[in-house]
């Protein structure tokens, strides 16, 4: 199995509703280092797994939607915690929506998101 | 597939008996750059893997009982030798054994024990 | 000159007035990876250069004021952009106003704010 | 499952044939830190995945059959882009190949080779 | 004082001449990871060092100028063995010359380059 | 200023004297992963601030001296805490011995010993 990863990150508002958050319950912040990790089982004609340019390009553009946003305010969000888990799964989800039905062929995709030096969090599924 | 993972630290005293050991039969110590990854299918309805807070204390619980120990002094380590996979696989038994039974439902966890720039060791099995 | 360094974390919201900013003038975030290393001529009777423990607490305590924070509300911020710089230089005064007068005797103290994985903040000053 | 991972670098000069690969079709070069990870079920005798001497010393010696070398110049790649995924593929193979057959029981092995603080590229794949 | 520091990399091929580089007077490459820190006594009106869009985009332009290149080839460094720390001083004069003069005030640069994780070099000199 | 810098590690066991050291009085150990800097005004006439290979050689030979041993064994340590600080003196003592007079010029050294993920300590002085 071939694995390539390219990464980029984020910086966001947004707070969390429910006691478990104790003072993350507060308007505060986040830089996400994230991480993309596409797994394949063969390398294509160029000894690739993909376009590492392609795929620094569609990691830019997914995280481009919300780069320099308070979550809270975004609708898609709206009755929502936009934990560090929650984030990761979305952004895998809108990174499979970008990659065109069949153009990797079989193969998984990992999403990894570092918030801070402590802690991490990763949504990982198969991309078609 | 979400994961959450967090991290501490530990630091220890412990020797090697057997000669593949070479000069780690001398009493020396590490510091372990520990990380705890845990798995699971789906969020909880606060869009949470589990309580971040809740994995750091429990993960500090379990390396308390290691930190700046002479684990060779440690009745439960007599005739082991403590190298860095096996205390990976320790800390998983340990962390385990603090999560109450169905308390986070079915799932994995991974423990990670990085020794030194150059090496680390892990373990991974089911959480229930 | 003996050098010793304690790090910790803090999150928080905010945003920039001026057009150089550009999309960082939306209400954002940051983690803050932060540095704090004091250095000093010589060691003290327990071959310290400070008590490490001590450090750590100060800095937490510290970072605490801001963790979790919309820096926009907060008063003594006000008129200011809380550039990371400028907060390099924040919790540089903040650390040496808890630090009593010559408790550490002469020495410099330098804070350092990693913002992301391609930028960093500083500021270094003497400590008394 | 336990883990190992020891790791090393490797320092080559190559270039890309494809107009996919832009400038990196010019001769170029690169810095590949390099990770080798053995998994299995079961701890030997010592309470080792493996000897981390041993480990070491296996991927350096594959190592040092590519280190400041112009990958361009060595038959073996005649007619091969050298991507970091192809290379992460033929650095397992090579390693496997030196691990005398059954002498680790059945088992994983995964290389990571990380070529930029963006980018890395893993192959993993069954020892036996 | 205030630092301000932001980071990209650069992927190279090179030689060197002279029997004290072993096997590095073959044709190799590597990946320097590049930090630039500049430093000023006092922060502009906006709460900045200087403005880090701009900061990354000067050190953009002047790893563009080596980045994906045979620096043997170049006609600039003919004559010269290209190690670490002559391209730091090479990438700090050549920044140096992009800020305008008088642009940032009285300063200082400093041009960290990692070329591996067991090696860096580095450049620092007065900005004005 | 030019500065070249090499690293390697080193894993000991040792205990502190004193109620200021907490659980620190037990025996345990450290990992330490150790830095040194070299700077110069100048390159030599191969552009290089050091022979890279010799230096990592020396600060191998200086840690060698350390690697795999109880510091509370060590005749040289008798009635001294081995602390982290210390040790970074220790390690610019030991190098600075083993530079022989006048071979590098004027220059200085830094000596940085990071023990933990949030902590390490430094020495930085005169090379002649």
């Amino acid at each position: 199995m071939y694995s390539l990863a390219v990464s980029d990150h984020v910086m966001i508002a947004h707070s969390f509703v429910g006691e478990i958050f104790g003072p993350a319950q507060q308007l505060h912040g986040a830089t996400y280092a994230v991480e993309m990790e596409v797994r394949r089982a063969a390398l294509d004609g160029h000894g690739l797994v993909c376009d590492i340019g392609l795929a620094l390009a569609t990691l830019k553009a997914v995280l481009g939607e919300l780069n320099y946003r308070n979550l809270d305010d975004l609708a898609e969000f709206r009755g929502r915690n936009t934990t560090t888990e929650f984030l990761a799964g979305e952004i895998f989800r809108r990174v499979k929506v970008r990659i065109a039905a069949g153009a990797l062929g079989p193969g998984t995709l990992r999403v990894v998101l570092r918030e801070s030096p402590v802690a991490y969090a990763a949504f990982e599924g198969a991309l078609d």
